[in-house]
């Protein structure tokens, strides 16, 4: 599964570079790898969230003692998503300097962003209930995360709607969210086995 | 083994994104991007198809003990396969608002399913053939499991062949079967290891 | 080391599908679909030959017990020959159906494939000469080997000298090679290391 | 970690090929070929350049204890950078030949080998301000490795600044810095651990 899945997130990180137009050969070359920066900004952007889920999806590796059907299923479902994200956020920085097309672009970026969130969300969530959680963990810790992953997916979810309000604003809010999951997740927390002493009385 | 069979799954599940034709910037982006759909229904078909070998391609790494030279050959076929499925996948999702193109591309759809369950098909009988199954697997069990694989491969070829006389019930029939695909595998049983006790008469 | 070379071959293996460009939307789709049958043989024929050397590959991880900084550097120059061999091989199958065009392209892929042999012989050469060969194995064995690679790159390097003279009797030898090469490999022999026993006299 | 690290290295070492553009079908193909040398000298440089780089990641892998979320963070930015060098590499490249878009290239390409070396930097700088270098290595070992990596960025900071005062020199003294790298690391020093011996008097 491991091998799978960070593959897949290699391809995503790295496959947007394709996508980079060379300039054509001319006088004025420099001023064309300059006036490139929305395709700079879209690789930018493809790598921080890529790899952002990467670092997250890393972290959760650790959490899982199995991995059933229905969970492979729904983590294809999440690689699928994060293959695809690439796209989205192309769209939104190649528009970017066009004032109308832009906020279609910031608008399909959001419901990207949100869409990938819901994935994850759904992923962990298919996880817990099929059993598939360290059961060594803290019931507490497991529904701290649990409650941190759907509060993630749900200010996306929000974020996407504001953005057919003021795209800038939705954009904004993903934005924020995605730059909060930068912070280190929790370190796990592992119920304690001491062993069990038969007291006398 | 296992790694470059996951990294060819993992390319083929991820390169479809890069077909993805970015929209042209003016005023329409946004109807656009929603014509883009058959675009993203083929890209959504091959992370499917892919995904479902995937799991079972998986799944079965876990009944083989050992790994021949012809069973690696019939593997990197069936990986060449799969490889190659996603631009069968996209001929019909990009040709399926052309009446007559979209029965053509239905058409060699079909018969690329079907190659490549054969594919499949054929790499299992070769590793059964050639004792690379492992062996502590009960009999019944290998035998329902070719027999699984067997009838797949079988009613997808005779999709195939419909798919010439009525594309839509060809490519009925084959969805019809690679839906049935997302059913659990069944849990491997092994033969039962108990001690042989010399029994006193 | 494995990891990358893998995933080297896996990319090499799997990229070609990406060139295979879409016919146009229209009334003989199907009849264009069979026309690109020089995009599919390319296809095949990449697949075929990675496939050859990913099998030989994989078999000779087995035999190597260190990786020194040379071997590692020659490692790297022989899977850039392998990520380079689609472009030949396309060069050949895209041109294929020109008469005239059709012997350059056949002299460019014996060179290319005459190269890639080349880079293998002094992959493994290095090792060799390194010490990062298994010492358990019997000289012989490593000697067969030896002699088996190193005639293998002299008979591409004389092909690709042919190819100059008849593309026709160039591509035919460097074909007959490499399907040779799907033979499997011999079995490592290992030295005999059975405990030395102090004889009596 | 490894199995992302490397997936991306090898994407970025192989993914240079798709960019190789088919000659037309026609007479002089063979010229044509010929004069797609800049391509060949671009895919060259980008497997040179990201070859070295993956040595040296491959060796400091060795040298890890932990990998902490910083330093997963900077690991990435690095990963980012690796796999963006082929464009710059490529524009160098495709432009040779024109003597006004050659010097932009130079300049971009140099720029980007210095920010390569820095993210490399920074990633190690990271490693050991966190303390997730192997505690066992001896002060000196990694002062002097400390010492190699910050004095390499720093000579390719000054090539890039060079480069827009005179590009030939700027893109040289890059060169050699790169060429220098195809060293053989330094072999770890572990501090020794031999058993502390009373002594009697």
């Amino acid at each position: 599964m491991e091998i799978f899945a960070d593959a897949v997130f290699a391809i995503a990180f790295t496959l947007p570079m394709v996508e980079l137009k060379l300039p054509e050969v001319g006088p004025d070359t420099q001023r064309q790898l300059l006036e490139l920066w929305p395709s700079y900004l879209g690789y930018g952007l493809s790598t921080l969230v890529i790899g952002i889920y990467w670092v997250h999806h890393h972290f959760s590796g650790a959490l899982y003692r199995t991995t059933g059907h229905r969970f492979l299923l729904t983590t294809l479902l999440f690689l699928a998503a994060i293959a695809f994200i690439a796209f989205p956020t192309r769209v939104f920085a190649e528009h970017i300097q066009n004032p109308v097309a832009r906020a279609a672009g910031a608008r399909f970026y959001t419901v990207a962003l949100a869409a990938t969130s819901v994935a994850w969300c759904f992923n962990w969530r298919t996880a817990r209930a099929m059993g598939d959680i360290d059961d060594r963990l803290t019931h507490a810790y497991v529904e701290r995360l649990n409650r941190h992953y759907t509060t993630m997916a749900a200010i996306l979810v929000v974020a996407a709607a504001l953005a057919f309000v003021s795209w800038e604003l939705g954009i904004s809010l993903a934005g924020a969210v995605m730059l909060y999951q930068l912070r280190p997740p929790e370190t796990p927390i592992y119920v304690d086995e001491a062993p069990i002493v038969e007291e006398e009385i």
